[in-house]
């Protein structure tokens, strides 16, 4: 496995900023089922819980004044699988990954699913290894970046159209008005495009996508960076 | 507020077998939303993250070959709002609860809801008084009784019927018959009878329950119990 070799003499090999004492707590988090026991889905049950902590502590420090309902939108967006998958991406975790055969052959090392559960695995690996103060030190700047990138506590997890909506209406101004340009594809991949448009400011962008509501948003999203919101 | 006094005199009051350097935490976790800011919310946000931790470190480590499947079923027991109001009730949470007239009117210190998020609010008013470890050690001692009377992990979260007939299957003897013995009640408040029967060994209970569902399981409640499994 080619994790990188320690600056601490007693920690055999270091992964995602941490040392680890036990290079078997790693080797176990990175082993998935299908290539045998022990794998990492007992890891995986207690690393979710402590990434769900580490975030959830985060954003109640960063944002004091952010009401429950943002906080917990905010801390969804951010343990999503997609967004865990990102985070094991960005440090390599898929070319450590032991994978049984059939996953080897299907791709299952750039699975979102095996490397987001992965990636919890390795939570819970630091935090057994060197308990949890450690395991907080190493998370946190894996969330770090995407902590900065999210939108404010009270638009966080609001879809385009209700941003767009709400910023609207807070300035007392016309909602937008949809309508639908064209539609084609065939019955397996249908495609929709839609214009939005706005009268204050004068805006009008399109957007496209799979379903009628995604081009919607898409437009949404549009009209959300011409005017700066 | 009717707080414990602490032997130590640094920390002004105990609550949950915790001495709070900072009263103010405590009381902020004790207060509904209904009587004003600051209340408990953001604090319950933050305390539910901890408490899932908490208890899925502690079944990780009392059950050390429990598959994942087992310990998801056993921490969604174990965090379930009733039970987490039973231990609130057990530490008297309920009357030093600080609520809003209406909440009080209508008997908000004895609902379920309230107690649950006040306990996840305290736990994590703990955590930021004094950090994660002395949080844990406080909080272990709660949910002990409750990991001690789990079922065994491959058990955990199964309702009767099924533990009752994998009982059966696993030692290959006939399965369990129930039958209606009785439908009453009227259409508000249905009530009905259901007797259970195995052959191997020979067992006859009953259940009742305001569904046949509810009925058969507290039949098979029954049978087990009988069985001694």
């Amino acid at each position: 496995m080619a994790t990188q070799p320690c600056r601490n003499k007693e920690a055999p090999v270091a992964f995602g900023g941490h040392c680890f004492a036990d290079a078997g707590l790693l080797r176990q988090a990175l082993t998935h089922r299908s290539a045998g026991s022990p794998h990492n889905e007992r890891l995986e049950f207690l690393g979710d819980a402590l990434v769900s902590q580490i975030v959830a502590e985060a954003l109640y420090v960063q944002w004091p004044r952010a009401a429950e309902g943002g906080l917990t939108r905010a801390r969804a967006e951010l343990v999503r699988e997609s967004a865990l998958a990102g985070i094991a991406r960005h440090m390599g975790l898929g070319e450590q990954l032991v994978l049984g055969p059939g996953e080897l052959k299907t791709g299952g090392h750039r699975r979102d699913s095996i490397l987001a559960d992965a990636l919890e695995a390795v939570v819970a690996a630091i935090h057994l290894d060197a308990g949890f103060e450690a395991c907080r030190r190493a998370v946190l700047p894996w969330f770090a970046p995407l902590i900065a990138a999210l939108p404010a506590p009270d638009k966080v997890g609001k879809d385009a159209k209700t941003r767009l909506q709400e910023w609207l209406q807070a300035r007392q101004r016309n909602l937008p008005v949809y309508s639908l340009l064209e539609e084609g594809g065939d019955d397996h991949a249908r495609t929709f495009k839609v214009r939005c448009m706005l009268d204050e400011p004068v805006v009008t962008v399109q957007g496209e996508g799979g379903s009628r509501r995604a081009a919607e948003q898409q437009a949404a999203d549009a009209a959300l960076q011409a005017i700066g919101a």
